[in-house]
């Protein structure tokens, strides 16, 4: 177990991933800390310092070899298997994420949605058919979910997200606009557009110039 | 302008508004720094740190005012006037996001939507009518648009960023799957669900756990 990688670590790493596969595709066989700083919008120094937390890649004066450090990535961030989702809210939130196409191409499978609302129950998306969200325990279990999906009103997640993590997910992705309270071995990712509005509002708002006159 | 604050302090001032707001709605008169954590999923001492930034808050022993330090916390996030936002993207999350009751209500005006669809280009989305791609510059300075959302696809984000900055705006929400170089004084969230799922899948694998078996 690695606790002290910082989140922001991680996510640069997927960006850095991300921009490795462009360079894979385009045939590029290797790759400079400055050119993935640019690609990943930060520094070299902390490409290299990023990395340095699961061992040494790349060769002085060479860079990296785009395949090798693509793959070393992608085993890093688990995305050397597949796994289980279950997304819990049918709406347009849950509606556009199923839809999502890199949802499956990179390895997460939605293996079922679940609602409350009686005219969406019975209803196929695709191969999926909508089940009551009673059935919650049942299809973490049976279906042996890892992630949970909440897209969810605020005031229905906490008691989702406990009833999914008793089942045995082990981690949850909640676009629900509310901190979730889950045990420490439970990983939480937090999808919320109105936080991310406001750090810009506050952003603009302390630059001292308010909104447009 | 103040620089130094953190974006985890300024995203964790937004969940200790949203606490506060619905402790208004309740009726508590005051909060401690203890019950603001517990709503935020941090610290006590957090909660203080946090708000020590912006200068001096509650009474020692007495906590805070509910309704006041809400308000010191909306002024701080640029809460008090409604900020005029663009999107750029009529797909389904670009219509999640349009319908998405939290917006309006928080002081974000969607006051125009563009997409380079034939057929979604002239649709009325309630009150607002879709409009071709080509008129984001006249868009965002005509109607003095502070934030641009982008909800399309990663190869062209990087261009409309740099159109919608052009024009003025000042912030950017962008969902495409691609980090943006925008110059210093434009601030750019990120809402990558690629990246959430990415860092969840991290964290289970070097649990050393794996998927479910």
């Amino acid at each position: 177990m690695n606790r002290r990688i910082p989140d922001s670590t991680v996510r640069r790493i997927s960006h850095y991933l991300r921009a490795l596969e462009v360079m894979g595709v385009q045939g590029t066989p290797t790759v400079s800390s400055e050119e993935l700083a640019q690609q990943g919008g930060t520094t070299a120094a902390q490409v290299r310092k990023d990395l340095s937390h699961f061992g040494s890649f790349g060769k002085r004066g060479l860079g990296y070899s785009v395949p090798e450090l693509a793959s070393r990535l992608r085993d890093i961030l688990g995305l050397t298997c597949r796994w289980r989702v279950v997304l819990v809210g049918a709406g347009r939130i849950g509606s556009a994420l199923f839809e999502y196409p890199h949802f499956a191409r990179r390895g997460y499978d939605c293996v079922a949605v679940l609602d409350n609302d009686p005219e969406k129950i019975g209803m196929s998306w695709g191969p999926v058919r909508i089940r009551p969200v009673e059935e919650l325990e049942l299809v973490v279990d049976a279906l042996k979910v890892d992630i949970a999906i909440l897209a969810v009103p605020a005031e229905a997640a906490q008691t989702l997200a406990e009833r999914a993590v008793a089942a045995g997910a082990r981690a949850i992705l909640n676009f629900a606009a509310v901190q979730l309270r889950v045990p420490a071995h439970v990983h939480v990712a937090y999808v919320n557009l109105v936080v991310e509005l406001e750090a810009l509002s506050f952003a603009i708002t302390q630059n001292g110039k308010g909104r447009r006159k």
